[in-house]
């Protein structure tokens, strides 16, 4: 017995078609016209769009910064996720200073296990490097599934490795199948930056754009690609925000380096102008990188269109305006960095890119979807509506218009950067491997959500 | 009663998948496990893979010249085309001087109705511009289905068109609904290189390439690309053969220009070297552009793997080595321009590009099929394979293995610039529109293509 | 018996030195200290810098544009250019259709010998192009001392040549010793735009600048240096207003291109916000190329600063507002296209440029003197301050504060674009080949120029 | 009483004419014809050129490398300098870790101090960072004379500073009138790759340049200039090698960087092929940055002959082949890195820049002499021929041919690189504050030279 989804429009990375989708079990087991097998349950989807579940490449769940914890957790952060239609995220486990990479990822295991309403896999960030992390992250790729693993070229004394290390795991990586990927912001010069605005008493958040400029960001994505192209490595930057980096990853893609790009929504939709007030509110959107100027925001739109930019992820992590954000109020640089964002992902870029013409619906779907299945080991069993697929379904009702409220939203934090934007389109229902996990907008209250052990990365089986 | 392709693997640009397929009519039904109905015929095609019919978005059938008259006509051209597994050609329908646009249409629809073994659309080559032209476009496209056009920056004194000429129709082209689509030569600087060779009584075929420099390429490619700018115009940039024009299309891509580039088998695998001969028999591969220098070609392999380029079409324009390029034994310039290559595009490039790991299999699709019918107007009638597109479908062997030689190609010339290049895969069977037209590599002898009445070309729809 | 100019500081584009000057004849003849002889005159400096007499590279006296003469004729503008502290202009003779250089040249003597002020020499713009004009430059550069030819790509259908012509007179220029000089803006796309505008009843000046956008003119600067580097021929740009031209210079000089770029005081200090009204006064910027953006302005004083841009002219070509510029005013193509300038250039650049920090004084003697008398074969005869040179000679006085006014210029035109701009600095005395032609700011009344027989151009001579 | 050099041609980065020049004291007193005052000595220099003194802005002379020292110290080294017609050397003081800056002076001094046959000035090279080296830094410029200071971005471990260092140093350096000097190389990358090969057992001197690639010092280099334009300091590049850090050199200079850039006699003349032996004999040629390609070497001439590259330095850095070169026969990255050069200079600058026409006699002049001058804050004292500058004066044979020999040189070390290389033009005559130091060719045995206290950097004094 299965389930026919009867009447909708079916839409991948490449194809759009009318098409009965019939799910059986956990997977897609059909699509086209005369489907149905006796006894299957039809669920009419008519005028709705079918879009693969959404995979955010990007998320921080249930983190630990030093001074706070993030405000959602895997309970919250997936619940809101699903809500939004993304049934698979992808989170950042942290390797602690002194721990060994194995015991991050036990330690995520026991944050997500059981509290998931999204399949969910770990990229491993790697704060702590030494001799033996290379033979550590080679059993990660081969035996817990994890094949992607992210530097910072920021946050000098905490997270921020020096170029011997970035280079030392660019070399490695294509011999283990793993994918690196790289926070590109050169730390010392903003923790200089930093030091320079307190010491002058300028203390309030709208220094925080200040002190991370472009530049800065711009110049780690070089040096990172110019390390790539020596070790012959590809190279995966998250959360690009401004054009000069996207150039410099442009220049390096026409002189044959295999590099991606990951963008999230609030470098499209917000700007600058943020910043600028003296009050504490600001503090909002106090993340790294910060927001940009409009000329940067049009040019990761130009990316997204013409192919540059690859993935799209949201990068949340949440902490409540009052109580956690508050800790930096006598000094910007004690804010936590994060904004909220998986439950709004595919609502703000159907809207704002797919209905004003500036991406396809292919391109939307290979932006919020295929595309990070391809980097990280998920596809075809994620990414994509295909016979043999997982059945990760988003029923999409673009009737529905309505606006962004705090007050509406599942995840767990007191506020929105989108509060008041207006929204057209909706996920009206939601499977998960063939199970419907959202019935017209409400959740099912049991989280089904799945560790997904990833497969390892290899150039050939990727390029798009 | 349907046809099913039992057991093999589809592969569109995006997914690679195990599926049945079942053909209903002139249209695929269904695709997934348990598809098969009553009175279905069942192939088996296990082992092999199924691609969409190839599109070849560039060919000369029955071409006069002036001094000659193309050695293969839509009949051989068609008939060698389904064979290597392209079941839709788009021919350059080529306006004579003093001819209405109409008029080059139903002199095209004469040498190809009825002849032809693929379905085929027209391009329009637009030769000799004037006022009245913007109206014959616009009828074109919505009365004749013709929403492409090609402009010449070559063949000064021919071909050629001005710079006026050029922006005018840009400027007209998203307006109607059409591509404009661009032959990039500087065709003053060639004529002048050309008559001061001749001058020198440098007469033989290894002034060919030194008469069309790759600066001179570059310089129209990056003259079109500020023109499309200022008219906020898209452009397809046909046969880009060099590292340079790459670059100028790269550059305007970054500052949002809308740019489309098609390249050609013959520019990713022969070289400059082919002319490094005193004897006429460089001859052979005198076209334009002409072959480069492996620096080039490698360029233009990382412009196909990291998406630069769109489209691979063969600019299949045929001449017999033996009594037509000889017109220019005594005056390269004489030489008709162009090579054979139609029948042989999925073989080169699944061999070249696919099981070298330069593109994937996905790519290749793309290359080959679905980017030339998102982009020509036949998306998704043509260029994938999913419920309610037409059956054009290509079961591909990937265990042959051969030699390509003159002596077994369909095509009607005398030669292959591709002599004993060896060939890994192979289209075993070949549908078109649900009809099997090739069975076991033999063609049924009975053309059945039929003319495409192609849609209208708009920004939005095409992206990718 | 001499002349010493005692106690001032002399400024070469590489040197600044407390040094007595002594003139003998029409030379200098020593400098530095214990240099006067017995007999000499002794004229006091103290405190004032010496430089070379300015050498103007782009002006147009007496110039019939068809519809319409030049407000200053060689009288008025050489003596406006020597009170300003030029003393050598290069007018360009324009070959009227159907004439030959010869007569060109022949009319452009009598139009300035006898009647000027400062000394003069011509460039050769030449707009009936045919097969024996390459012998006649060759004429011209041997018997007649005009190194150095000027083509159109833009004024579509009257000056405008096409890229034939470019690139024959390119690969000609170094055989012959001459330096072609180009207006760089597709007339093509110009004539299409203002077509377009004036259809729609868009008559008025402000859209001048729209119809004449930059990225039109940067079109034209890469193709030239295309063509240049196909020609392997070194190229001079005229009057570079903006940014994005400024860019593929740049780019053509990375790349090994002999590339000289002019710019003028008016692309500077002046820009687009001028054309925004809706009265005619708008008409008093009309020039091709237009002014361009603030952001425009500011890569030029950085070319400037960074040695991109070798030559500052005026490009004066004046029209009076009332009875000239209005007879575009109900057509804004009919607008004489032309502003004065020759008797601001010093001390516009003086005090824009070299007191705001933006170059140095070695650079203002550079970009004012030096680098045309290099270019133009004038050097060291003119442009410097050294022994055996020409004594021009601009005793300047860094204490004179003032203001532009109309009213106190000696040029013969209604206006001036820089009306009521700050000035500080002046030439106090003139020195024309030993001759004191402006005495405490006042101008010896009687014409005392001469023409100026240019050597040929080398490159290996010029490189700077 | 004076001394009039009679009959030459003077040259100066600008100039070029016949002129007598006159000495007078340690100064030039005048120029010009009619100068000789009654008891001077007159000289004649008929045919030859006077170029001012050769200014080499990189030498290490003295240098305790650790394992080794220096084969030519400031007695030898200079007397090198001043026969091959270099009167100024600009000497890397080099701080000790532990060490203050003022003692790095202090020792420095004593090494130079009554040994000099040249004058000299101090850089600093800062190897040990800490907060009040700020200060010190300050001292140095206005107590010591020394305004210009170089970090490492190699040698990981021991001269290596991070990019807080380097950003720190950036933005104090325009407060205190010091310009900053950079080797760039990124050291991570090079210590990796050295580490690599030495642990694949890959330890003779062809692995020197593998270990150190261009795309290692292009990195560097783009790094640096970010942060300098961050900091909106200026920057000076020591010893470019490689055309891509040419191209990111012009890429900031075209968006507003004030960068200077500096090459070598032997990244111009010779290749990476001196490298192609598995003998030790490649150890003569090991030194940082490597020689490169051919097309490098190609890039950075264009670059001399553009304007890119400023000055000429020797990095004259010597150890004798038997007894130094060979502490590393068994590991390649033991050997003492460095090449002597400094007695070469202007006669290979000469006879393969001047003589074959890619550089003019100007821009020779500027490249060895002037532009150093005016960056090393000794202009106009040093650095051209004019009335009041040091009376540096090289009387240069351009009728002298002869071919480089080791055994012929002055400088103690026991090879040159540039055996058997032809040489055109000599310096016959040497002068230094008016002493004549070099006779015919022959050293005056009595070093003279003497400490050059420089003044501040002040980037609006500098440019050009």
């Amino acid at each position: 017995m299965g389930i026919v989804l009867q009447g909708g429009t079916v839409v991948t990375a490449t194809d759009c078609y009318q098409g009965d989708v019939r799910l059986e079990g956990e997977k897609i087991a059909a699509i086209g016209s005369q489907v149905i097998q006796p006894d299957d349950e039809v669920i009419s989807v008519n005028g709705c769009y079918l879009f693969p579940g959404g995979i955010d490449t990007h998320t921080h769940f249930d983190l630990n910064t030093g001074t706070t914890v993030t405000a959602d957790d895997f309970s919250s952060g997936t619940a809101a996720a699903v809500l939004g239609g993304t049934t698979t995220i992808l989170d950042f486990a942290t390797q602690n200073k002194g721990e060994t990479l194995q015991q991050a990822v036990e330690n995520w295991q026991q944050k997500a296990v059981g509290k998931s309403y999204s399949d969910f896999g770990f990229h491993m960030a790697i704060t702590d490097w030494h001799e033996q992390i290379e033979q550590e992250m080679f059993h990660l790729v081969h035996d817990e599934g994890i094949s992607s693993f992210k530097l910072y070229l920021a946050y000098k004394g905490t997270l921020q490795v020096d170029d011997g290390v970035l280079f030392a795991a660019l070399k490695r990586s294509p011999q283990i199948g793993a994918l690196m990927a790289f926070h590109c912001e050169n730390g010392d010069v903003i923790s200089q930056l930093i030091k320079e605005k307190l010491a002058q008493g300028l203390v309030s958040p709208r220094y925080h754009p200040i002190s991370h400029p472009a530049a800065a960001e711009q110049e780690a994505v070089a040096r990172v690609l110019s390390l790539a192209e020596i070790a012959r490595a590809p190279a995966y930057i998250v959360h690009v925000s401004c054009a000069s980096a996207l150039e410099s990853i442009a220049a390096a893609r026409n002189r044959g380096v295999e590099v991606y790009a990951e963008s999230c929504p609030q470098y499209l939709l917000l700007h600058e102008s943020c910043y600028e007030t003296d009050d504490f509110t600001a503090a909002k959107y106090v993340m790294s990188p910060p927001l940009r100027l409009m000329s940067d925001t049009q040019a990761l739109w130009t990316g997204l269109s013409r192919g540059a930019i690859n993935t799209l992820g949201t990068d949340h992590c949440s902490f409540n305006y009052a109580g956690q954000k508050d800790l930096g109020i006598h000094d910007f640089s004690k804010i936590p960095n994060g904004i909220p964002g998986v439950e709004n992902r595919l609502g703000l870029m159907y809207t704002y890119g797919v209905l004003t013409g500036k991406i396809t619906l292919n391109q939307f779907v290979a932006l919020i979807a295929t595309n990070g299945a391809k980097l990280f080991g998920l596809f075809p069993q994620k990414g994509t509506i295909a016979p043999g697929s997982d059945a990760d379904i988003v029923v999409w009702d673009p009737t529905y218009r309505g606006m962004i409220r705090q007050e509406t939203l599942r995840q767990r934090v007191d506020y929105t950067p989108y509060e008041r934007f207006a929204q057209t389109g909706k996920a009206r229902h939601v499977f998960l491997r063939g199970r419907q996990v959202v019935v017209s907008g409400k959740l099912q209250e049991e989280p089904s959500g799945r560790y997904l052990f990833r497969k390892p990365f290899y150039s050939e089986t990727v390029k798009n």
